[in-house]
């Protein structure tokens, strides 16, 4: 087990119960010793689902049945397996989830479409699903409402500590909770695959609600982080709602009930994901880069990520160097719309270069003070429109090379 | 002075002079100390040239004067500085490269858009180009037609080798050599900026010709490298011919009289593209991305930049892992058309995956005898269409992380 990442945070959340949600983990033995390694998650009838899933044209199989099935927009249960990403292992892949599902749909007395599945780790290797289908019955007569804690430890592969966060919200006078698990550091250690996050609230949302609600907080949670710019074959979040609470019936995403909802959901997610770059692999610094004047925020958003995603300026964080130049470099490769000109940065609220050169009597004194500590902020201006992004990522140090050098067994 | 990359040639070509194509290095104290940081190029009247540029939206100031100058298709003198890349540099650095091309066009009595420059070394600090001018005099009077090792040496930062290589080719009758001097390895170390490389040929060929050539040999060459996929504010690629061999008129750049120009164009420029990747920084391993049986060669290219420019690929071949999933992976990120049950993977020769699956009784013991050489053979074929292209890499280690995240100054 690696030390837990200097970034971490100090504890992790205890998850309240969540009506109509219920967990239980084991140790089923497809890869890990000592260690949980697979979760079912039990929803109450009427819960409704939504997904987001990779967008890698070499998809898991577990990923190909999630996407079928969240058409339905139900879900009844989870079946979550670390060890094993069952991706790139073609029908052989897709029988492994076939029996799984049948054999949660069976426990549960429930449609296939609303067992979803979804497997971490080794890519390319056959999933041994007898071993999950055999443990799928103990694991049922364990589900208990409060094991958020074991359910987030079971979905982990290399991570070094669990992640979890929850929220409440007013909604339609009512009271609704948001709990979220995740797993994941990029496409994390050696042969490892992929980010995880599983969502829950009580709320009663439709199918077509929670999809849109899912896609929005998502581009602002998951989808704005970045460890290495490798996308996984496994990447999956998903977002359900028991209908347990009571509230006034929400009919549609832009009714102005959800907002409170909304801002909730986006903690929850932002929070997730933050943790997420907190343990990337080495990692020993949160870095935000905030992008403002772009021509879009599509345009911001492409700009912050080739900057998070730069090995040089990654390596420069690493070496708590002010190296400013490498964000130019950034910005000039990214390929949307900039001019040398219109260009200034800021390093931890530091102007140090406006309008096209460094700022007059530049100092670098308090630039490299700030680059000493945990949590780095690089804020650009392209001084062109009003599209601005915020990506989260770390540096890239001597630990990365470390963890994915290593021989993967 | 870093040590040799173990992948360095075991020693430099030794270039012949080219007909109308003198040089000389100095060291004229930008940024190095004992060691040269100017080159200047003569070229006899009615040298024709032509440029490949970054891309890079913050181009350095000489850069964009480049970009003017190879408008008119023809060049007298080239300067080169290294350690100062006038890149971010706003008016101050425009008003530098104007007072250096005006020296040397007086010096040479030809017209301002004769002279080219180039820059290579740290971004956003002005460059002291009173040293440049006051230093143009001594080496014109130095020029020599047999200074090419000292001008392949004048324009490192820190390559650890400098970078030469040279072919004949037969046209029109006649026979014309090509020469070409490199340096650079991806956006080099501590704040250095760059790839550079200056082609030398006495064959006669318009400028709308050289375009051509030029463009065709680039993209098999230095466009199909990279080291870190940091795209510099600084790159160039000039190819003059002095027009000094007899041979045949050439009018068009598809006249089949090129055939052997080109293929003696192809071989200089990739030698030299190769020799950038041997330098990589903390580079181990070259290795070869082979891609084939895409939609088209633009898709192939972009397939094989995914895997080339994939942090978890290029550690797992520094740990001398055979980590197939990861090729996988970088298809599936890379957005190109791609269906894991038309995909298969070679490794160093030897079949891995077949359409899709894990090959029956794959045995890893030659793949692993493969990964621990120099040279590594990655071969992916997509199994849609006809597109291939070949992209050269190094593997990422910790020598990358050592030299970027030190201290810059």
């Amino acid at each position: 087990m690696p030390e837990r990442s200097p970034l971490a945070p100090e504890r992790s959340p205890v998850l309240p119960a969540i009506a109509g949600v219920r967990l239980a983990a084991t140790n089923c033995g497809i890869r890990y010793k000592g260690r949980t390694d697979l979760l079912l998650v039990e929803m109450a009838p009427g819960t409704t689902a939504a997904g987001v899933l990779t967008r890698s044209s070499m998809p898991s199989a577990p990923v190909q049945w999630c996407r079928k099935a969240l058409a339905k927009g139900r879900a009844r249960a989870i079946v979550v397996n670390s060890g094993n990403a069952n991706a790139f292992t073609g029908t052989i892949g897709d029988a492994s989830v076939a029996r799984t599902v049948a054999a949660a749909s069976k426990l549960f007395h429930c449609g296939k479409p609303e067992v979803l599945a979804a497997s971490t780790g080794v890519i390319g290797e056959p999933l041994p699903d007898e071993k999950i289908t055999a443990a799928l019955p103990p694991l049922r007569a364990a589900l208990s409402a409060d094991a958020w804690a074991e359910a987030a430890a079971a979905i982990m592969t290399t991570d070094t500590f669990p992640k979890a966060a929850t929220a409440t919200a007013r909604l339609g006078g009512g009271k609704v909770t948001i709990n979220g698990i995740a797993k994941g550091s990029g496409m994390i250690a050696p042969n490892m695959g992929t980010m995880l996050a599983f969502i829950f609230t009580d709320a009663k949302l439709p199918a077509t609600v929670l999809r849109t609600l899912l896609k929005d907080a998502n581009d602002r949670s998951f989808n704005s982080i970045t460890v290495d710019g490798d996308t996984s074959t496994s990447d999956t979040a998903i977002l359900c709602a028991t209908g347990q609470a009571k509230h006034k019936p929400v009919g549609s995403a832009s009714s102005a009930m959800l907002k409170d909802f909304r801002k909730a959901l986006d903690a929850v997610m932002q929070d997730l994901a933050q943790q997420v770059v907190r343990d990337g692999e080495g990692a020993q610094k949160l870095i935000t880069v905030d992008v403002t004047g772009a021509k879009s925020d599509a345009s911001a958003r492409v700009i912050a990520l080739a900057i998070a995603n730069s090995p040089l300026v990654k390596t420069a964080i690493a070496g708590e160097d002010a190296n400013w130049g490498r964000l130019v470099m950034g910005v000039g490769k990214s390929g949307e719309p900039a001019k040398p000109e219109r260009l200034s940065v800021r390093i931890g609220g530091v102007q140090v270069a406006r309008r096209g050169q460094r700022v007059q009597g530049y100092d670098e004194t308090p630039v490299t003070q700030h680059m000493k500590g945990r949590e780095i902020l690089l804020e650009v201006d392209i001084g062109l429109g009003r599209g601005r992004a915020t990506v989260w990522t770390c540096d890239l140090t001597h630990g990365y090379i470390a963890i994915n050098a290593d021989y993967r067994s």
